[in-house]
């Protein structure tokens, strides 16, 4: 292979992805749509150095092991001097890059957020493009992203009133561990990406607040690291991509127990990568605004013999794509003693089988919205289980996550039947817009939001948030924005 | 404590506030949140002199009996003269002064003032933003304030034709009381700020009408005065804040029957003060108004050791959190004779208790959607005791305020079971657009809408409303306004 | 009364309004409210001389038999010569005529109307901008009026294939005589407003097309000169206002019989007048344009002792509010032969006691939501009487107004039960936009509409169109228009 | 006649449309209404020479076969030299032809092309205006079209995790013949106008991939040339547009049986043309663009005697409308051993009269909303197919076409019932905007969406997609377009 600068410098799109890594030559075209991080971060460093990016959120040898031996082309030829290479950055800002510069000195004082919408305003204000589109984005049309919100618009409160509420106590036991509200972190990849201590600020600001972190397989900061920052009396939860590589991903599971991590939340709802073209198309907004925009040229190499190819999952998908109750969850139980959490169980046919399966608990999620398309809201998951079979909750704990964004939202999902409920994009966009003071922030207002809220409901400890104070009403409430920093 | 004025005007926001009142100094950082009136009126003053705002509306000695004695920090020191200090006061307009005084002189002639929406529309825009914010603001997001409102667009008419209505009587009573209309002044707060004759605009022109005014116990103007203004045949009812001091709320109690009032509104819905983000947000869009918009400085401290604090209601909460059906009624029962009403009934659980509880009356309201957000709108509670539990009806006088508008909402209001309805905000809305013709104005807009839409129902009295005539569709009706002033 | 120009210019608003007709001077300030065309035409020549607008659509002695002799002030003193009144004249344009002048030469050619929505496009552009307000205006907010129409949104078909339709008939009879279409004009008064022939452009539209029309009591061209313009197989219904003085209702009566209407469509639905804001305001909505717009002078007369009157009917109230099952029927059969229809049935209730009062139909309608507000939609009515009483259908005929606007509207409303649907405000456009060329195009395009319509549905006849083929749906369709000329 | 181009430029419009072909002379205003591609096609013409738009397009005779004798004007008389005819033809680009070839240049790169959103936005803005009309067309007020796509909103999935899919087989039967993914083409005319190589696009690109296309009797490519371009393995299917001349399709089919296409999709839904007000006013928005609008002059003939003219269908209706199961089916089956497909059922009813009549399968279609307005959605229909008479499932193959634009709309499909669905417009957009390579990619992007939502659904195969994985919710989801290229 002509690993010269010129010749890498050619591949640098989606259909021809060379990359360099500490001074070794890489294709990751096929990858690129295996990623867990999506492929626009690394297309951002295509045809040239992105061992900047890479090295501080990868563990060591993580890209040998996801690449054949044919697609790593070998050390880098440096032609050309150091200098000569260092010519060749370009030294001007982007237009995106003077825009987060001229954002971050424009952030509002800390003391005048209000609420996570304003955090999230801020967060997409100051990141890169890239970077809040891999956040923020869904799959397709983003139907199952915005209705995961617009579920706890349906819901209303059946106010108590004549109750003391002097004392008002919202902290709840999780898998037998305490947290002083019925939230917890979950997990969510890439914090690095919005800032340099990554989920750092998330693990320093839960530890001051009593709140649980769940703590992803990719997480950008390793996970040793996390379990050495935590306080004593801290509890960290692992969120575990099981791959196809079983011996892998027992020694992972056996490493996350041994460092002190206290549950399993096997991710089950993401045996594929999702749709999320908001993600895909970020690199060309960039080009776009740099006035660089592509276009057609007739004659274009696209046409295929094989269209579709063969049925089997992509050779180079990272996730095990045969998970199966018969198998996974005895793999599970006979490598750790630690409580086993299914995250992404979507319907109330799978509650009951993880029920029967006998696992601690399930999240219901549909992975932000960015997974399958249409997935019913968790919210709307969770009232089936409490209508159709309300047994479930008496055999586990049952969380969800997914659009939740205020106090109300966390105390309707804990009426129906929740234990406690997960967030995870806010957490990063506190990060991305004030490290682990915003994080601090964001804990503060759900605390504030949540016991105003229980007070008003007449309610003076989790025990009194009954499905009773809970209506599903039958027609569409609005919702507007109201006010903004 | 260096009360100079140097000093205090470096204690200037919400991180650190103090004020000057009738040459005393105080420190009413923690008592903020607190307000019953809100912050952002406070902070106006904050490191200056509040002496004009305070002294016409409230009653003397209030702040000190509200702040711990640490807080009042003692007299102020002048170490410049009178003269110097007045040269210190802007003398220059704000934008929004200068806002308002343009439009003040150009509100619309009262003649061509159709209907409440016209009236709110005037008020906004000749109000003081901080004002407007502060009595136009609901909570959260504010699905419970739009929701109150949009309540109404559900239920259609089954008018009735052939029935002869050259006679149309809208008069009713009201725990015993004349009323010309079934409509009432809900309590609400603060009138003062609206127009310096304050709720006393409500009194005057409620005489004249033949309707009954709920006075609030923060009301502007001192209650006595009130009582002292009102015709021999005219009614006014008392609501009641129940404070942890129970021989203070004794106190006013007996007070308020002294002086005429002839029923208590005891409000049940506001054990603590509800998130309003309109009125906290006011003050800065002041600032941003005025060019002098504050950013983030890396470094601000905010970091804490416990996040959360105790469990226990803020030390300074002014309300009493402890009421309860066990006590609460009996205290009251025990030291006046005065009919009692519960304020801020929202579910019909809590109705049927009341009815136990032998209360004359209960008010179906989420306190205008500026205490819980996603509580039920009222009238959906009044729907569903309607439909699950009418024997209510049967057993005390049931009343709802929030969102009505229109004679139509009072009347439809009426037909479900309610025996009146309460409105507040409008009031404000009126009386600071043209003072008592304003509020005279609104009077006669609703006595014409209720007449002619009985008419056209085929009603000849409040007998004729009955829940026959009324329909809730399972559609979602489109509301948009029509024209504006 | 000092009736010279100089003191009637004086009285030139709602507080006190006086006009000049053929030289003789009316305090109209009471009568205002009661004018069945609004008061906003008559506002138009306060403090002036009306007689060009009164005396082409009025009977002689109009306004004497509705004014009390105090209000008939006397003949109009001259001091000045017809020259200096003249004078007085504006002689330049307003704004507004300006604007109809140009869009009359702007309207496009009649072969590329393609729809009643085009019509009434056309038709907003080339009226006066009072007469547009007028003609289009609903009560208070416009959801009777909004909600009319999208009934009919709800409504989807069952379309049947493989059926005969090369022959498609698509006429019926309405109370036994011939109509070439399942649809009438329905009441609609002041076309003269639009164009100086008035109803006569219907008339003459209607005897070529087959279409019956139903003529208004206060039709702006006499009800003679309509009866006379007919052709011999021409057919013509009377709408009727009773008034309270009823001899002279049985005087027009006997009157509309002799001149050879076919039946009585008696209106129920207007006891009094309903509260519609756009006309109202559209007068000062012309101010505001002229660069003529007032403003609100402190202290302005507007404090009353007695602020709501008596509860009785306003006494210059021009139709009778003690309509009557019981004596309103019986009176009206002692006087005419010719069938009678109840026009403003809203309910099926009132549905059920027109067919035991034995009258020949019922005109299901809400004014086109001009009277009450909240009433609901015709078609809903129609589906109630299907579900509820599916028995009425046989009792009488049973039509609807209100909403309809397309072929495919009439066609749902035939199948649900209705025996013809009528069309008001569609023929006011029609010939405000091009008169008798108008009424002509909208009879063809919705002849079109019905009959490709009808094959698509599988219908060859009117008999075709049963309940099966319509359902109501439990969503939402959305509402967006396409295309516009 | 007089055929000199002076006397023909004079019949340019609707009322009266003239244009040559091949140097003959054709009165096609009659014709105008019944043409199959619509009238503003033809209109585009009027006036002028056709040849260049029909010729390539059209079998030979297909005018003369479609006129009478009488409409058969006679040879182009040339009073003026050929030099002169070609002076008269605008030299310049319109507006329009200069927008079509600026926007060709502006096509992103096909790699860029996310979804079949994008497709379509590509599309219309490389088309002229009047073919992007005719193509998105629907009827009346395009409900039907609208509701067709919003009815897939409304159903979710219950994913199921824990489901071995490494190996995941989206492919089918369709009539017995092998489909690579559940989908077919659904007949859509003129492809020609999109490209020059229309139909034949299609072809090309669904042989490699494995698809089955459906051609229409219409086809702008004659179908031997189609049937010419297939691959061995590759099927094609046929529409059949019944016409009066029941002789001329027997011939049709006949063929069309003889070349090779294995089954026939009788079209029901089209005994007359849908009102498709887009596409008639296209003509009218190309003149405004030209600044060549036309006004209404007073005058202007347009009263007729007889408005409405005969109830019998226009005479020049091309298609059959006297269709019927007792004797369209029988003469089918007479004339061909293919299977027999219904396209265009609409109701359950008629659903159960195909099984009845023993066909092999039936399209559930509204013509993709160009016929019925609201008619109701294809996927609604299915759905009501599966709650009241499943059985229908066993005794014939059920297809949807209508709105389908995700590889989720495939699936939900096929869960309640669908043996496969059908897309149209989408395939013309895709020719339209990148000929063949566009239909391509169109099939690589349904292919890759329907394979990971099937994964994330836990489905390894078209067996697992089952009515229990789908659920109808009860609100309303909200759509919004997310990025765009």
């Amino acid at each position: 292979m002509d690993c010269t600068t010129e010749e890498i410098a050619k591949h640098n799109d989606a259909s021809s992805c060379w990359i360099i890594i500490k001074n070794n030559v890489y294709d990751v075209t096929e990858f690129l749509s295996v990623h867990p991080g999506g492929p626009s971060i690394i297309l951002k460093y295509a045809g040239g150095d992105a061992t900047s990016a890479y090295d501080p959120i990868h563990p060591p040898d993580t890209i040998q092991k996801n690449l054949s031996p044919s697609q790593c082309l070998g050390p880098l030829i440096t032609t050309t001097s150091t200098t000569d290479w260092k010519d060749r950055v370009p030294v001007e800002q982007t237009q995106d890059e003077m825009r987060v510069e001229r954002e971050m000195k424009h952030r509002p004082p800390l003391n005048r957020v209000l609420n996570l919408a304003d955090i999230e305003d801020i967060a997409k204000r100051v990141l890169p493009y890239p970077v809040q589109a891999f956040y923020s984005a869904g799959t397709d049309d983003e139907f199952s992203l915005r209705e995961n919100t617009r579920a706890f618009d349906r819901f209303f409160f059946h106010a108590r009133v004549m109750r003391p509420v002097s004392t008002c106590d919202p902290s709840t036991k999780i898998l037998g561990y305490d947290s002083s509200l019925p939230v917890f972190v979950s997990g969510a990849a890439q914090a690095i990406l919005g800032h340099p201590e990554g989920e750092l600020n998330i693990t320093r600001a839960c530890g001051n607040a009593g709140i649980i972190q769940m703590v992803c397989t990719f997480a950008s900061i390793p996970r040793a690291r996390i379990a050495a920052a935590i306080l004593p009396s801290q509890t960290l939860f692992f969120q575990l991509y099981k791959i196809t590589d079983t011996a892998a991903s027992t020694k992972v599971v056996r490493e996350a127990e041994e460092l002190g991590y206290k549950g399993i939340f096997l991710t089950v709802d993401a045996v594929v990568v999702g749709n999320r073209e908001k993600d895909v198309r970020s690199l060309w907004v960039m080009e776009e605004q740099e006035g660089k925009t592509q276009y057609y040229v007739e004659g274009d190499p696209e046409a295929t013999t094989n269209l579709f190819g063969s049925s089997a999952v992509n050779r180079r998908n990272v996730f095990d794509p045969d998970l199966s109750w018969r198998e996974t969850i005895p793999w599970l139980r006979s490598i750790t003693k630690l409580p086993i959490v299914l995250k992404g169980i979507q319907c109330v046919e799978d509650a009951v089988l993880a029920a029967e399966a006998g696992v601690e608990g399930i999240l219901l999620s549909n992975h932000g919205g960015r997974q399958l398309e249409s997935s019913l809201p968790p919210l709307e998951v969770l009232y089936r289980i409490r209508q159709q079979r309300p047994d479930v909750f008496d055999k586990l704990e049952v969380y969800i996550d997914g659009g939740i964004r205020r106090g109300t939202d966390v105390i309707k999902a804990i009426c129906i039947g929740a234990k406690a409920v997960g967030l995870g994009r806010p957490f990063l966009y506190a990060l991305s817009a004030y490290g682990e003071g915003g994080v601090i922030k964001l804990l503060e207002i759900l605390h504030r939001e949540i016991t105003i809220s229980m007070r008003l409901l007449g309610a003076a400890s989790i025990r009194d948030l009954t499905p009773e104070v809970v209506e599903r009403v039958d027609w569409e409430p609005v919702r507007r924005r109201i006010g903004k920093l």
